[in-house]
């Protein structure tokens, strides 16, 4: 069995660190990488991407709604046709980096409220799929295990993978609990590393009021921003090696560097 | 015989408009597109990149120091390290909005105080040829004919095209007259046009103070500002279908879309 | 009798320039200047309070939220502390250039999305009254008549007018129609003029189902972006001057410079 | 004897925080906010005005080159008028908040590549000392000790004091040395304070040749990034206060909130 664990990196900004990426990399298959919309800025695309490539982790793009000061956490009304080019413009250019670094763009998962917006609005997801397809028709779109996103790409024709999320509490309708509940968040590696192993071995989770509901997910979504979220992902690693489940990016051999 | 006319193009922002960009396209071989750090948004960059398609133009990045309020004519003690990254991120970009819209990237041409620095700078030209490499090494650099850009394109092992201005007034030693100079600038359609024809059919091309000098230039630089700008063009045209030159892109004729 | 016109203006920026405010200003009596959210920037800003001066026109500050590339017209989910410390920030730049040509600052108007967010949403009317009163509690807050700002400006304690739009066709409820209705933006001199002629003398106006309903506005939103709208602004003027409706900005005497 | 000792802080920008703002700030009588070129936006600016206030700490702004990516470090050829307005612009900004937090706007000192152009550039330092004139006759300029930017003070009409730096070497013509030259940042706590302590009481300084020289200062710059540099600031007022030196701000009484 295999499963990819995902993170987003490369949200430095100029003389801003933000991330512990030289700590996580080396326990992750698949890398987010800020594009400049929300973070990141072209030095740091270059040290995430080469950094990622040193450690064998396969690099995607992480585009965002322009909102720098917001860290594009804030919904905007932009419009699908410019949700659309927002999101060429930076799988475009993390693409440069990642020719400069001689490594493969395996994938594209949309930031923060972009995301949510996409999880939710098939015009947004649609646009976001459209782009992706455009710029390569081999990337793949991780997308909220099912979303809207999900039949965006099917309709777009690219490949997706879906993503859970390792540290969240979900509803019995299989839908995130909101960061307002309480419970919905989960600080503890031994429950987090619990979870993340139901999900490969069993297909399934416990939702927030005890019952057990299906959940596929080819990728799961780990941080690496505070000394404990990386905490957590040397403790989903270990689970994982217990029951035999290899850590590894989706998509074709050679997109690991 | 054949001269390429290139343009810059695509310097519109969210909803303001600079250039000519559909009067001045069908007249040209080659454009450069802004790529948001002097000028340039998304949705003007697939615009900008469609409308070269319609027409046949071949695309080429315009990288500039990142400086929209000043139109990316400040110099900017910028590193090499910085030139070369924020060069891979902006030809990145545009190369996204080539791909979607299914048509070769041809050439990078810096844009204003960072292509005068890469002229004089070897440093800067170096870290621009280096990006440009990096990203696609089949791109050709467009050089100010007889700088430090054309050796750091050569160093770098990349094609280069070298670049003459149709109105722009030369010193006896190749180079350019300075913009605060008198005379500096020629405005009228005619006296241009026939500089451009002696360019290309003898090679050479009078000084300002009345000498003949040798200036080889594959590529001839035009503007698209203004309607005068745009009437020269047309002078231009004309002359050189007299002549029997052809305008056509440099590069594979497969780059022309 | 008096009415104040008001007319958006500096929206220019960097080298891009819009709106002929040269030709608008002596039309006018306020004008709201653009703070670099959404448009403008320090030299634009300089030249619009210079020239306002010169027409002795009253400056106010025309805050938005940071949106450059979409021009503050995109609805953005900002907190109120957000909104609050943007619109404090954009009012004190103002504020600083309105000191350097040593005129009064007379009144803040909040631009676009953030205009509109205002109207309907009491928190973000609340947070800008609070942000005018604590950079200057003598401010008037240009409010859309009978919307939530009114409210808001009455609870923080500053003074406010209200504003209606010489070329909105207006709802049977006192509401503007929606532009994406027929008939919503009226494009004709004429019947602007006789419309704000109307609501200044009689204090209504006629909705688009054909009623009269009653419209009070101490000012009233004029345009300069293009030839027709400076025609239609003349228009007004020459009815307004039949009527014997001086044209004279809200606020005290000496705040026209 | 009193002696100013003056820190930058407000320079974190949206999510990312940079600084020990709220350690250092009950150890130093004045502070130079960051105004969104090099750092800081709203929320931050407020935040730190605040926070000023709460301490006593009188509050200048510190004006930057515009250049978030490259923390206003790097040379930028803007002109004069550019300088002036982009100054009046970030003085106005932050002028906003310390009316909206009640307290005075004392100073004004530039930041990084702005400062040090200024100290060398007489065009500069005269574009600054206008616009600080401008908002408000009464700020304080803030100047390298004997550099450009006295004589453009004393020109403009305007206040200013003299600055010294805690942990720099100096050298025998009293000019700072190169941070590229070894020993040119003293990082021991004691004999950094012992330097600030010459200064204040002997009014001058030993040169990185040995040789004493004099050096004026009304205030002395110390920082506040680092766990380090705070312990160094602890350092000087412990000495200070053994000399009998009360560390205030320089200006009106009133200055202090």
């Amino acid at each position: 069995m295999e499963l990819d664990l995902n993170c987003d990196a490369g949200e430095s900004f100029g003389v801003y660190r933000l991330g512990l990426d030289e700590e996580v990399m080396p326990l992750i298959s698949s890398v987010n990488v800020a594009c400049g919309f929300h973070a990141g800025d072209p030095r740091t695309m270059r040290r995430t991407v080469r950094l990622a490539r040193r450690h064998g982790v396969a690099v995607g793009a992480h585009p965002s709604y322009p909102d720098l000061v917001g860290f594009g956490r804030r919904p905007l009304d932009a419009t699908p046709e410019e949700v659309e080019d927002d999101v060429v413009f930076q799988v475009g250019a993390l693409l440069g980096f990642c020719r400069a670094e001689g490594i493969r763009l395996n994938h594209v998962k949309p930031h923060g409220a972009l995301y949510n917006a996409a999880a939710d609005d098939a015009a947004v997801a649609s646009a976001i799929a459209r782009a992706v397809r455009a710029v390569d028709p081999d990337l793949f779109l991780v997308c909220l295990s099912g979303s809207a996103m999900v039949a965006a790409a099917e309709t777009a024709g690219i490949q997706h993978v879906e993503e859970a999320f390792a540290d969240r509490a979900y509803a019995p309708d299989g839908g995130l609990v909101s960061r307002r509940i309480p419970g919905a968040v989960i600080h503890d590696p031994g429950p987090v590393a619990e979870r993340v192993a139901m999900m490969v071995t069993e297909k399934r989770i416990r939702a927030i009021d005890g019952t057990l509901i299906p959940l596929l997910a080819q990728t799961v979504c780990v941080h690496g921003d505070t000394p404990g979220s990386v905490e957590i992902v040397r403790a989903i690693r270990a689970r994982l090696s217990q029951e035999g489940v290899a850590v590894r990016a989706f998509g074709p051999r050679e997109a690991v560097p």
